[in-house]
């Protein structure tokens, strides 16, 4: 438990200290071993901040048959030097109060028992309370923390961009359309639907602050129940001003994935360690970060698709996606290490990706970041900064109108200018080796499913 | 600009190394002034790091008839120390290239002219390329950044609460309805809705943590242009489980107001200056923190403002909501300061809400913080733990089968408990001082606006 050192401080400050602890029970090891020094309960409990629990010793007359798995007790004693090498400390009780029960019967979670990732996702409200899901949590929030923490170091400014847009970013489908319940007509005076991507109003920002990122949710009304799809998922998005060259942006990519990944080793070793012991065992992270990631052209992966012996479903001719098979295959083949995979054929990629003008094979100046276990993790690109240019290619797509806003931003001190967005659940998928995202976020969305 | 003290180290250790710096001509002091020094060319450039800009200087040869306000140039030469007193350091500039071109008839603002809050509103896209929008915005920035690390330091673990929920959390109307564009069934199965509120979820969670917060956006439909409201605005949220009375709720309350308040005021020196001295002129902040903040509970308020000799619009008999005009009164009548109102009458509070079962004059365990110029920024209480009391309150609202989930947090190890709820875009209000609430959010939502 971390608190641990904190009560060593405070014993060292107040030698007699009682010590007054609120604390979940979480696995009752045994109720009635007797012993030798008359010690007859023990209790582990649990607040949450780690991994790890408390032990609490006490004598018999303090058992109480509601010291059950899963409930709250109010315990009060001194705590003291453990005989046991497993944990540093334990709590010698003088008093436990049951201050919330727990039924054993009708509490999903069983003492001393593992539960897969699968049922416990049934109980949405309750998973957190079990090893697995509190470590996933745990290890977001300091995930979360770190991707903070890179970016404020490096002076990006964080931007809220909006939840609710008019514009729809990639010209794709799959949007949700927000009104009020039950409204006849336009809450906005215009359609407007839950974005899809922060980038275009960060490319508004990056003009004034050259270094910029959000980090929030971002939404797909994909119709699949997959082990990939969310309907709601979290996006971190970066920006930057003045780029010279695609490396300004791999640049940021791989750092801010080695600061946060290094952080949360660092940070959360016994979570981690559960995760990649017991939960997904196997999984390794360290590998990726030996060396710097490859850097390949999408015409030099279709090659590398070409020449394998590999059974693909779906085509690898250059002009096709890349698909995830062919992404987790590339991966491979590069030492099951992240990978760049640069200059995507042009007429795959969004208006704004910048023209590279080249040919006959034509190119944009487009990136993804592809990962062990995942494939796609990131997708950046130059933007087209070229007024002329990007109103050509808008004029020809008939969006014009719609983003003479966006427009506007190249009329008016236009710089090059490159970003990418980085699929949260992802990353932690690709850091923990979980398979199914849903096992990554608190509340799940996906098609036919809102619990909570 | 914050990234002198990094070319100062520069200069120390590549002594004669040529700068090459690619910024925004904030302004152009002059272009052809003739100087004894034979220095003709004067720039204010900024890359959005600070609000102050750096002085470029050139012989007249370098000048450009393109180098106008808010165009973006690549400027390559020596950093050396300013003569002026206003600067340690200006550059002294070799070569100067204009990468981004700007008219200056069409760009909406112009050289040294201030213009207004609202007239920059008009342009979401452009308006951070202002000064005080600039400042805003690393304001934002700042505090956020601020309020994560107080939660951080104090142990709480980060929750990203769901947005899209199946919940209507206080059963109040002014809800958001999310579906596909055009769907003509429900994408989740059941009606879903943008949250109002991410505390259900987080309390949850705080059955597993003790200590969580979240920090998001929050949707209203409020059909309402006014300078309080947003239909999409960040709300941070934190619960505290074990805990033992109000006190330790109105703690963190305070704590975190505190901690969030001097950090930026500490770390935005220049750009808070800006909005006390020009924007917003005569607003203090430093007054607020001196004293710990007063208590008072609802029945001494409705005292207070019934002995008062103000004119009130809207009653305030005890039973009565606050208003804001009786919020901005009480913090008057405090001397300024934020001030916390706790036991407000049970029947005007939620259903989570804990009954202090008190009488004749029946009020509940709730708390709001009012401060000055806003009113209420936070809201929050202790939630009713008790499984029974909270169990016939629900089944008194009809409620207890739409929230069984919430029951089972009480039926399997409840634990006391509390927490609160900051609307972010108010704090920067009272931050600040400024009056209307789209002026402290990068992309404003409200009723018949979604511009962008």
């Amino acid at each position: 438990m971390n608190k641990c050192f904190q009560w060593d401080q405070c014993i060292l400050e107040h030698f007699f200290m009682m010590f007054l602890l609120f604390l979940k029970v979480v696995v009752i090891k045994s109720n009635f071993i007797s012993r030798a020094q008359k010690v007859n309960v023990f209790l582990h409990v649990n607040d949450g901040s780690s991994l790890q629990s408390l032990q609490v010793v006490a004598g018999a007359e303090l058992n109480d048959p509601l010291l059950t798995f899963g409930s709250a007790v109010e315990v009060s004693g001194i705590l003291q030097e453990s005989p046991h090498e497993k944990q540093p400390l334990e709590l010698q009780a003088d008093s436990i109060r049951v201050i919330g029960e727990c039924d054993p019967v009708d509490f999903p979670f069983k003492v001393k028992k593992r539960h897969g990732l699968e049922y416990i996702r049934q109980f949405p409200h309750l998973r957190c309370r079990t090893n697995a899901f509190s470590s996933l949590l745990r290890i977001r929030s300091e995930a979360t923390s770190a991707i903070h923490s890179y970016f404020k170091d490096n002076g990006f400014v964080q931007i809220h961009t909006p939840i609710i847009t008019s514009n729809d970013c990639e010209g794709a489908g799959e949007l949700f359309q927000v009104e009020p319940a039950g409204a006849d007509e336009h809450f906005f005076s215009v359609p407007a639907f839950l974005t899809v991507s922060g980038q275009l109003h960060l490319e508004a920002t990056a003009g004034a602050f050259s270094k910029v990122y959000t980090f929030g949710p971002t939404f797909r009304a994909e119709n699949s129940q997959s082990r990939r799809h969310l309907a709601e998922f979290y996006m971190v998005e970066a920006e930057i001003s003045f780029t010279q060259s695609m490396e300004d942006l791999t640049k940021v990519m791989e750092d801010m994935f080695r600061s946060a990944t290094e952080h949360v080793l660092a940070r959360c070793v016994e979570d981690v360690d559960l995760f990649h012991r017991h939960v997904t065992p196997g999984h390794r992270v360290n590998s990726m970060l030996k060396k710097s990631f490859p850097v390949i052209t999408y015409t030099e992966a279709v090659d590398i698709l070409t020449r394998s012996s590999e059974q693909f479903a779906f085509p690898s001719d250059w002009g096709c996606d890349l698909k995830t098979e062919h992404e987790k295959y590339l991966v491979k083949h590069c030492g099951n290490v992240p990978v760049f995979v640069t200059d995507y054929p042009y007429d795959l990629k969004p208006f704004y990706a910048r023209d590279n003008q080249d040919g006959p094979r034509h190119t944009a100046a487009a990136v993804d970041l592809l990962v062990p276990g995942v494939g796609e993790l990131c997708g950046g690109s130059l933007r087209e900064e070229r007024l002329s240019v990007l109103r050509a290619r808008l004029e020809q797509l008939g969006l014009e109108d719609a983003y003479s806003w966006y427009l506007d931003l190249r009329r008016f001190g236009s710089a090059p200018h490159g970003g990418f967005g980085l699929g949260f659940e992802r990353y932690l998928q690709c850091l923990l080796g979980v398979d199914n995202i849903k096992d990554v976020i608190p509340f799940p969305r996906f098609s036919r499913s809102c619990l909570l």
